[in-house]
């Protein structure tokens, strides 16, 4: 379920991480919380270090940004580069391709452990994480993922040039979804469990009024059926449990996100696994701070993911200089 | 005390805003956190207003920003020229060169009263004013204010070219006042009421190694004095009681910021005047929000205020859509 973004080739002229030394802060993530984080402790001479799976975080899943405020509309790509070439100047090492399987918390130096078995060691966590795609749950999902079943159209979408496609969401990320697609699909079938669309007016109109567009309201998926890739969506009517068929070439599944914190003590999450923080940012834990779409703040964007890592930044740099 | 920043040259090519409309939502300031909003309320298509002493805010009392992410170096006014460009795309009416002297609760039409004596309706308001200078309350500040005593080195510092001043204040926007001066005066002198400066090193080391800048420690101001404009500025050790005379052509005050909430209901502001909101910026009162930093949230920087502005329209939006 996991995408893997290759968003651009970024610089490896970082200083390497090491497992002997104890930072100030271990940022853990590269989306906009975590950059703006370590923008914010490296200008306050924090020793910082980063781990993080990939660069850009959820930035990635969007082809264009038009609410950074200052810049009308940007690639996100564009956007990514422009973050990781700020922090840049600073020199701070970066461990990339890395997830994390746990933090050692109980010391007043803590521990983030990796899955590739090492492990550092840092006065203060920043968890940034951010938040990854919601699957079906249905039968035939895993089976045909990169098969026709995609979560990322900046990723997919040009896969579907002049083919038909299914997005299942009908929330911001869906509408999103299936804008993005007009670019490449000849047809574009919104599939939404309510009886209308929940995104932004804004968004709304632009797929309304485009007839390469329909939308099939109150229905839920069933399973998705094929041979060698993707050929038909089963969804079945709210309303009259009847089931439907799709044809389609391809699924995106824009039906929500979950927090990317399996690696993050239960203690200080709640039941939805997201980060329970206080408004600096801080947790139940001492040490333990969090940022972005991984916590309970409410809104997920990017700007808002931005001013919470900054916070959180500047909440550690007052927590360590205490200790 | 008044800051009568003059940016730029803001387009007037908005609608005008009207006293007979009820707007879904009246924003009131106009620095980082309200600009967002506008941005946000926008996207929303809500009916906004604005209504604003100036554009920018406090961005406006730096001179360059180095820690918006993406931007590795940018001047005030470009920022707050991006920031209003971006918005100028929605047909926002905007009411500049305007305070507002009351709010009116009760229903759920709000009342925002301003001091030319105008009334604007909204069903919500997005309180977002910012804070202003702390002056320093000594004899003869005021009398000097414009005649040396200044709290705005972007604004006022190209008046002291190669003349001495004095920055009164040893935090970031003391250090960062002391280096806006050293492009213009000759000598500067940091006043601060501590043994050490509490800026970011980054910023400390900028002044600390330049043999321009002396900093006198442990000290607070007692009076400034001069003919026709400033020529002295008394201060006294807060370890010896003694007084000190340090001959000066200028005094920037850079002590902290006072909330600009006078005209918000007590009832939701702590005893700094501060505005106490919940994690969506919503307030006790129903149908009014605040964001940036007129309110209780922690740090003051220009990406917090903005990621706070999109977390009250979005906000605002779930609110106004119930109604």
């Amino acid at each position: 379920m996991d995408l893997n973004i290759n968003l651009a080739s970024f610089s490896s002229s970082e200083k390497n991480i090491s497992e002997n030394e104890i930072y100030d802060v271990l940022i853990i993530g590269g989306g906009p919380a975590a950059l703006n984080a370590v923008l914010y402790t490296a200008r306050k001479k924090l020793n910082v270090a980063v781990i993080t799976d990939d660069i850009g975080g959820q930035i990635a899943t969007s082809s264009s940004i038009e609410n950074w405020i200052g810049d009308v509309d940007i690639s996100s790509s564009e956007l990514v580069n422009r973050f990781y070439a700020h922090i840049q100047k600073f020199d701070v090492p970066i461990k990339k391709n890395t997830k994390v399987s746990s933090i050692i918390h109980e010391d007043t130096v803590k521990k983030v452990v990796c899955t590739d078995g090492k492990t550092y060691q840092a006065k203060a966590i920043i968890v940034a994480t951010g938040k990854s795609p919601r699957p079906l749950g249905v039968p035939g999902e895993l089976e045909f993922v990169g098969k026709g079943v995609a979560y990322c159209t900046t990723c997919d979408g040009p896969v579907f040039v002049n083919k038909k496609v299914v997005v299942v969401g009908g929330g911001n990320s869906g509408v999103e979804a299936a804008i993005d697609m007009l670019s490449y699909a000849s047809e574009v079938v919104i599939v939404q469990n309510l009886s209308e669309l929940t995104a932004d007016p804004v968004l709304m109109d632009k797929v309304l009024n485009d007839n390469r567009v329909s939308v099939v309201y109150d229905s839920v998926c069933v399973r998705i059926e094929g041979t060698n890739s993707v050929e038909r969506l089963i969804v079945k009517s709210t309303k009259t449990d009847k089931e439907e068929t799709i044809n389609t070439d391809g699924i995106f599944v824009e039906i929500g996100l979950i927090p990317a914190s399996n690696f993050v003590p239960d203690m200080i999450k709640n039941k939805m696994g997201e980060i329970e923080i206080n408004v600096d940012c801080s947790t139940k834990i001492a040490g333990i701070f969090a940022a972005g779409d991984v916590t309970t703040v409410p809104f997920k964007q990017v700007v808002i993911a931005a001013g919470e890592g900054a916070k959180a930044a500047l909440a550690v740099y007052n927590y360590v200089i205490t200790l």
